[in-house]
């Protein structure tokens, strides 16, 4: 039943603070189409907290309608939350090889790679659904077969840009297709969706083989000392590159952590990393070469607490120690909130006598993401009726609009979206019309959604002051004190430091006790408040502390 | 007894992961004198912590000897120590005027302001106390009247540099007594202790002037908003480019936030800010005026939870409201660690619909610290015979003793610290040459130094998965139970929705206790034991959590 007048309606379903990521929704009539689903990493403030998917309440209720996930690219942020989805919404993923063959290792870990239908779509290659045709286009990104898409709906054309720069010198492939961006703008575009990660940054990304000069010029310089090179484990092309001056130096070259591991070797397998044989050497073999045989490739350019460099650093890695002379370059620049943990990596390296080349010292990294001349670029070329600026911040979408409307673009014809915003649109017309269920699911261990508000609460405020736990049994018919009261503490101060407090903090209770006692009140919800009370304010009054209290009343 | 053969002790005593910072000691014979007395911020591990003083064991085992503390400047990480310090060591303290006036407010808010010693030094006169003479030299930095010291010793005089960039063109005062620097270094410099905070960044930093330029010129742009500068309070010097722009666009001039509102207090007293009359107005009678007539200047550049700028930008400031069309300045950069929180506010700002000039957008902020050629100019004119990089990370000491190699220092006459090392510097001598105790010490509330490794572990713990507290009650003498297990959880997962699990969860120990009772089991640590390894794996195998365990017996 498709009326004349219906509307396409374009969602933003998922992103923590970046609008627009993780996963959009596209809807018309009795058809769904989902491009990109990722996960969001924790906020500060979101303790214990593993990672962060979307709330897909809407495609749960309309799970009828839903076609498929197109995937831009294989990127945690865009792929890392298929497994849960696909677990309540089995529809066919479609994507490039080396996505789909991400995903894979991904369905394997979660055992429904068996269950789930996975369609590789080359770029320049289009798949129609329902309403929808879904065409997609090379890009280039910090991870190879990345792909823009064009989606054809009944009501026109909408170009998404996924993730992307303009590097007319990738590693792998050929370079973004730019002109099929021109010739889908000449034909006429509905609605351009573009990423806005750098948009705050003027000028162009360098392009990724700028970074291979370096390390070229770093492994001339280098010849006794070993080399371990920590980079993203989904760039392949950087790893590449590091395999190409290993394999010119002759080097060997050893990969370390999981993650790493696992993205080398679905990349091999599919072709798009070239390491001749011979070359790569299992860890527990790095033993039988000399330093200036070996490069090392490593996990944690983020300074994560367990990633192999980390480990390294803190002499806590079973195979590698490092030692003085050793050339350590950290290929990649500290994420926002990052910047301590990876300084701390990089102290901890100079200690032990390496040398650590890291952002600042020379360019030995170079961003996925287009600046401000490759967004023009994309602008000019596709040239769209309506725009959504997405993947960013608020202040990112801000500063993506005030970039299109100095392209000429009008103000009413930009939208910047909410999460869970549905933008609507018609042949010629666009407007935000509306909200759906819309915000963050939080994962923690098994359990998806279990913790919220009150739960994060409580772990805040345990972990400022922590607990005093206070413990008491009554006699059930009269209320009278058969035991205790008995103080337990955890994160408050360290017990044998501070016995005279906690003596005096039971007197305190015990006195509170003995009042209800003698005005034989037995109500326990007013015997609890008071022994809050009057502990709280005890404690505040003696350390300017408030840990959780937490009364236990035995009736015996 | 002065032997010909005593040597001076150089101790950096504080500094969290900033090595030489808050607090450094001079040892000779009888005498001590004090560098500096900083506190540290918390790192994101110490959970609940205020704020972090250095350990001054040291000090304390040698108060007798303790002959003063001489002060840099008044940022927190120099002075925030001092009440902490002098309630132990009371000995008088030494500074310019500005830095000792910040003291003073301190100072009666502890209580002590009348028990403490305090003497205004200027810039170029000197004290003599024991041993050690000690000049201070007018410095320029990102607050007023600071200064470096020349601490002349029996064996030679040290150059410490304090914290200091080249400024020609300061806002107060005069430039950096570059002459004096020079003239020193003529007669011979034993030690140069030099900051190392800007050590990585090439060039030179820019003169605190170069904001006002840009202040100007968006004061000039800005006709009918109201305009808003957020930046560091202690920066006087970027508060009184605030003020004159805003006296010559007639606009009044009202402050927002405690410290801000403090210092400024201070500086106008002490002539280090020169407001006209009239133009300061209090923040309740911003209402009788028009937006163009305004501007606020606020605390909260940092985006801290409870700054004023954060509470503006969540619409929780009594007497600001932000809203469309204000003009709103970060003059500020992020410290590393507190950038997300930075940009959250600037989002919340946006979304309220004011303008935001954030760095990057515009040239609103520079740095206090001095760049590499403004340190090799100082290095040029102390040419010292020995040095010893501070003020900054492993990584950043390592970036500095590279720069004094390439000047030609040479590397056996550089010293990298670690905190609690002896520098033992005669003559012609220098050497590292054993520790003392040192580290540091957490201050939580009023307790200093009551929260150890313990107390943060089960801070870590508690807030990551939670707490379950397992309450049985059982006869002393048959070790029978007559209640319970009764299980509370705070911070592991809303109890509501989850009453399935609680319940299998009481089952579980309620099937182990049995099996204890069957036996005769009544060893309470082996209950208490059993309990934990039975709970814990249970809710591992159906969470994958590991909340703290806690259980409780009562025996009555």
């Amino acid at each position: 039943m498709v009326s004349r007048n219906s509307k396409l309606r374009v969602i933003p379903l998922g992103g923590l603070h970046e609008i627009g990521k993780n996963i959009t929704a596209f809807e018309y009539n009795n058809d769904i189409i989902v491009v990109d689903c990722g996960i969001a990493f924790p906020e500060d403030d979101m303790l214990g907290i593993d990672l962060v998917i979307p709330d897909y309440t809407y495609l749960l209720k309309n799970r009828d309608k839903v076609r498929g996930v197109f995937l831009t690219h294989g990127h945690e942020d865009h792929i890392g939350g298929l497994p849960y989805f696909l677990k309540e919404i089995n529809v066919p993923i479609y994507g490039t090889k080396l996505t789909i063959g991400l995903v894979e290792t991904k369905l394997k870990e979660h055992n429904i790679i068996n269950k789930v239908e996975r369609i590789v779509v080359p770029v320049g290659k289009s798949v129609k659904t329902g309403d929808f045709k879904v065409e997609f286009i090379r890009t280039t990104h910090s991870i190879a077969d990345s792909a823009a898409l064009a989606i054809t709906t009944p009501v026109g054309v909408i170009v998404h840009s996924g993730d992307f720069k303009v590097d007319y010198t990738p590693i792998q492939g050929e370079m973004i297709d730019l002109q099929r961006f021109a010739e889908l703008g000449k034909k006429g575009v509905l609605l351009f969706m573009c990423e806005s990660t750098n948009v705050e940054h003027q000028g162009y990304t360098m392009s990724e083989r700028s970074v291979g000069v370096i390390f070229e010029k770093i492994f001339d310089e280098t010849q006794e000392q070993r080399i371990m090179v920590a980079t993203f484990s989904s760039n392949i092309d950087r790893i590449q590159q590091i395999v190409n001056s290993a394999v010119k130096h002759k080097r060997k070259v050893s990969v370390v952590g999981r993650s790493m591991s696992n993205v080398v070797k679905t990349a091999c397998e599919l072709g798009y990393l070239n390491v001749p044989q011979n070359v790569m050497i299992d860890i527990t073999e790095i033993k039988n070469y000399t330093d200036s045989q070996l490069v090392i490739i490593t996990t944690g350019s983020q300074g994560e607490t367990m990633s192999a460099l980390s480990r390294i650093a803190s002499n806590d890695h079973k195979q590698v120690e490092v030692k003085p002379g050793d050339k350590i370059i950290i290929s990649a620049s500290p994420i926002p909130g990052n910047e301590k943990a990876v300084y701390k990596v990089i102290n901890e390296l100079l200690k032990k006598g390496a040398d650590v080349i890291y952002e600042g010292l020379m360019e030995i990294h170079v961003s996925g993401h287009a600046r401000q001349e490759e967004i023009k670029l994309l602008h000019a070329l596709v040239k769209p009726k309506f725009f959504m600026p997405v993947h960013g911040e608020y202040k990112h979408l801000k500063a993506h609009e005030s970039l299109a409307l100095s392209l000429g673009m009008d103000k009413k014809n930009v939208f910047i979206m909410g999460i869970g915003d549905v933008l609507e649109l018609g042949k010629n017309s666009a407007k935000i019309n509306g909200t759906v269920p819309s915000g963050q699911v939080l994962v923690d261990g098994l359990g998806v959604g279990d913790v919220g508000n009150i739960v994060l609460r409580d772990r805040k405020h345990l972990s400022q002051d922590g607990l005093m736990i206070v413990v008491v049994s009554m006699e059930k018919e009269t209320g009278n004190l058969l035991s205790g009261p008995d103080i337990i503490s955890r994160g408050f101060v360290y017990v044998r430091e501070s016995e005279e407090l906690m003596e005096e903090a039971r007197g305190v209770v015990r006195e509170a006790l003995y009042k209800c006692e003698r005005k034989n009140v037995t109500e326990w919800s007013y015997i609890k408040t008071l022994i809050k009370d009057t502990l709280r304010d005890f404690l505040w009054h003696k350390t300017k502390r408030s840990p959780m209290i937490l009364p236990i009343i035995m009736d015996i």
